[in-house]
């Protein structure tokens, strides 16, 4: 049987560079004959791709989601995610890099939102169980920096993009907050850094968390 | 402020009468000065209805759903069904009739389907929280006369529709044992009697147990 392969997720704010670094991460490791499968949430399967759109592009009958529902929305697609690819790949040896997993929907939806943490742990108790990410990589950067490569992607928004300011804020603070509580799990990395020194970075918290050959 | 209305719900199998009984009551109630919404689940709101058609009818890339994911669809539906019409209804006074509840996704996804009874009662907690029906009508029906009500219909069957008959045998089974377990809330009606006599059973329930006037 194959040795379970790692997972790992990246978090942080719009426009700070995560998918960027998921790509250099793939590469990276695939150089080093490790072989890892890039996926993001919400999304990642069929099924969690369709929910996704429920979420970011409601049909226009559909006039947004109060916060729970929309939680319940991020977790079914979760649980869809991890049923039919993070954990069948994992099982399987792969590793699993995930461009935003449950702190998202910690920092989204409870600190930033108005969903009681202690709803969020109980979802994630009952979808994620034991699939707990094996390092998470927090890509800190200057909301106004954000902000900056956000406008020059000059992509129409979806429905949470197009949230205010001050709730951008509340999440930047709570991705921090959620490193500082989780130090075994989380690095916090400084995501101005250049696209291959981020790469790097991000490769050597990996050999020092959890080993680079798996 | 006017006075809260009542919530009563409908379960069962498929094809015991539900829908049927639900606009019985309706006009009964309505013959009686009393306004009441009419709705069902999954759906009943825009938001619910296009969650209804992803678990019901998903698109052909999603492969159904596992049992965990499904559920969590169902409770996103009813928060936003509660959301949006069922509590706001019965702020304003209206009764509100609904055609399957919370007993449904206890009969279907816990009793007879793989999910465990205290996730769901987390789930309700969180979603339905005091907003709990005054009463539900259970009605009852021998499989064997539901199966050929559902082949009369002669409609495509649905993704759940279309699952054993052990499964539904579970299922009827399951809303025998709700009602026994919750003898305050719910009456089991006899679904078999024609549609007047099951009406007036209900009506006959609904003044016995809340009062015909509101």
């Amino acid at each position: 049987m194959a040795r379970r392969g790692r997972f790992i997720t990246l978090e942080g704010g719009e426009g700070v560079g995560k998918s960027t670094l998921a790509a250099a991460l793939e590469a990276r490791l695939a150089a080093r004959g490790v072989k890892a499968v890039r996926t993001r949430e919400p999304g990642g399967t069929p099924g969690a791709e369709a929910i996704r759109r429920l979420i970011l592009s409601p049909p226009t009958e559909v006039t947004g989601w109060e916060p729970i529902a929309e939680t319940l929305l991020f977790y079914a697609a979760r649980t869809d995610h991890l049923d039919k690819l993070i954990r069948p790949a994992l099982a399987a040896g792969s590793w699993v890099i995930c461009d935003r997993f449950s702190d998202s929907t910690r920092a989204y939806q409870a600190a930033a939102g108005r969903v009681p943490s202690e709803h969020i742990e109980t979802l994630d108790r009952i979808c994620v169980g034991d699939t707990t990410p094996d390092l998470t990589l927090v890509l800190d950067l200057p909301l106004l920096m954000a902000r900056r490569r956000m406008t020059a992607r000059a992509n129409d928004k979806d429905a949470i993009e197009s949230r205010v300011v001050s709730y951008h804020e509340a999440v930047h603070k709570a991705f921090l907050d959620i490193a500082r509580a989780n130090p075994q799990r989380c690095i916090v990395l400084d995501a101005s850094l250049a696209a291959d020194a981020l790469a790097d970075a991000a490769v050597a918290a990996i050999d020092a968390r959890i080993g680079g050959d798996g």
